[in-house]
């Protein structure tokens, strides 16, 4: 109802009356005074003049399920969206929502996480309003080892969404965290609950700097506001998000990984350079040559030889 | 206190007083009369005579946490255990747990389950009181590529602990069926939850049915029960299982995949035989001639080429 009720005030340049909005929707004006006092309560600036009815000055810019709801051009890819002022971490939520059997596309959001998790165990930083953080739970029809590819798609999918939403290029580094300016801006985790020849469901999971101002980020850290010098509104990129990783995950469906590899081989920023990629108690070190359908990175050493590494850290060595 | 009571009473042959009881605890009579009350309710028959004292006349076949830890000697597996009268599965529980970061080696039992899960999303038949129903926390240093030979293992650990504990002989279907006399007696099943290139947890699962009445089992069914036409304790089967886990566990960690590969190889009744595997919308047909050490199965097809099947579910055709 409070959806509707912004809508009818967002189709309206100036006033509606309360008469109008009620009769339109069949709700008393009592019930209309109450949904307005609730919307005003999550952060919408709504003036009301008597005689002339109800005007939206402004929305906030929160990641509520009908804002993210309104316009959203996917079919099943954040259909179903389960939304929180704070989480430890959206993983958490998803990882049980999925095992209570969370439909393919249900999406998990929060304004904050007290423990965003990143990768190889590490945290990620994840302040109030300022970031995207979502995890998205998708139930592929593949075997668990095929699965790393929805890794590269992730990565894939969300560079392109910035670039369209925001205009800001970024870059790939392998495995899958995007770079503006060579400062990491967004960080995916992709994880996998399978059997050992099923995939159950698997968890793709996204934190992405968006409003933060510099001062507060770590100077290898960016924001897109700090890309643009603008803030901007996390709903817009994150249908942009939804819009694009559903439109490869049904290319990947129809045509294989080749497509996503060749995306990912375009948008990355590690292959042709000198690497040391850290894995598992030991390093290789060489020229990064290519990925393969398992996204691991080809690594040729200065003994000619090439090593296939699945795992790791990477670091750009010039 | 109850397993320190439970202790005193199976230590003595014929009856001890309450008071030495309550002076070898150093607790009141009140309390000692209120602890044997909650004993009688779990279902162990506790004679009191005047002047004699009390007497442990049989313990319930219960997997309680003090019963199961009494005698346990295992360094980890199965040293924390969460025990539940019933469960939709212990494998949700253990999901939740491990999500929460429960230790490698913790234990989850149920004494039912109302939906007990089977591989590839079938159900496993869990009737009160009847079978072991379990899943156990792990959390290997491996990459998600190497678990599924945990799954091996597991099935290896668990034909030599029912060889161990009741004499029983067993033979693995691949991947991971227990049978006895060609009937199924056991199911596995392994979950990895996993980064691209780090596993967070693994849990594995195991059905076994021990004193099922034949009349009970489906035809294609077996139990401990009906091949030894005798009743048995699951709380000893259970801790030889989990005291094999943990050796084979340290085995592997020690000297790799070989030794529990040929133990594998020395249990299975699927190698030299003509297979039929059905697996992801396909089949393949031909001599099962060895496993991998992933866990996969290598089969000659009559074309004479040799395929590599990771999944699916096996038909000994002759």
């Amino acid at each position: 109802m409070q959806n509707k009720i912004l809508n009818l005030l967002k189709k309206k340049e100036g006033y509606i009356s309360g008469e109008d909005i009620s009769g339109h929707l069949d709700i008393s004006r009592q019930a209309l005074w109450k949904h307005i006092q609730e919307l005003k309560d999550k952060g919408y600036v709504i003036e009301a003049v008597p005689h002339l009815g109800y005007h939206l000055e402004s929305s906030p810019d929160r990641l509520f399920e009908f804002e993210v709801l309104r316009g959203l051009n996917t079919k099943t890819f954040g259909k179903k969206i389960f939304y929180f002022d704070t989480l430890t971490s959206t993983i958490d939520m998803a990882m049980a929502l999925g095992v209570k059997g969370a439909a393919n596309g249900t999406l998990i959001l929060a304004e904050s996480q007290t423990k965003g998790k990143g990768r190889l165990g590490r945290t990620w930083f994840s302040p109030k309003h300022k970031g995207l953080y979502m995890s998205l739970i998708l139930r592929p029809d593949m075997l668990p080892t095929q699965a790393s590819i929805l890794t590269l798609l992730a990565a894939v999918g969300i560079c392109d969404a910035i670039k369209n939403a925001t205009g800001v290029t970024t870059q790939i580094k392998w495995p899958n965290d995007i770079l503006a300016n060579n400062k990491k801006l967004c960080g995916i985790l992709t994880q996998v609950i399978a059997e050992t020849d099923r995939i159950d469901f698997m968890i793709i999971s996204a934190g992405i700097n968006v409003n933060n101002d510099k001062k507060s980020l770590v100077s290898t850290a960016t924001s897109l506001k700090e890309q643009k010098k603008d803030e901007m509104s996390r709903v817009s990129l994150l249908q942009e998000i939804l819009r694009e990783l559903e439109a490869n995950y049904l290319v990947l469906e129809k045509k294989g990984a080749s497509p996503i590899l060749e995306k990912w081989r375009q948008h990355n920023t590690t292959l042709g350079r000198r690497v040391k990629v850290y894995c598992q108690h030991k390093h290789v070190e060489g020229e990064a040559l290519d990925i393969d359908t398992d996204g691991g990175l080809l690594v040729r050493k200065d003994n000619g030889i090439t090593e296939h590494v699945m795992a790791g850290d990477v670091v750009h060595c010039r």
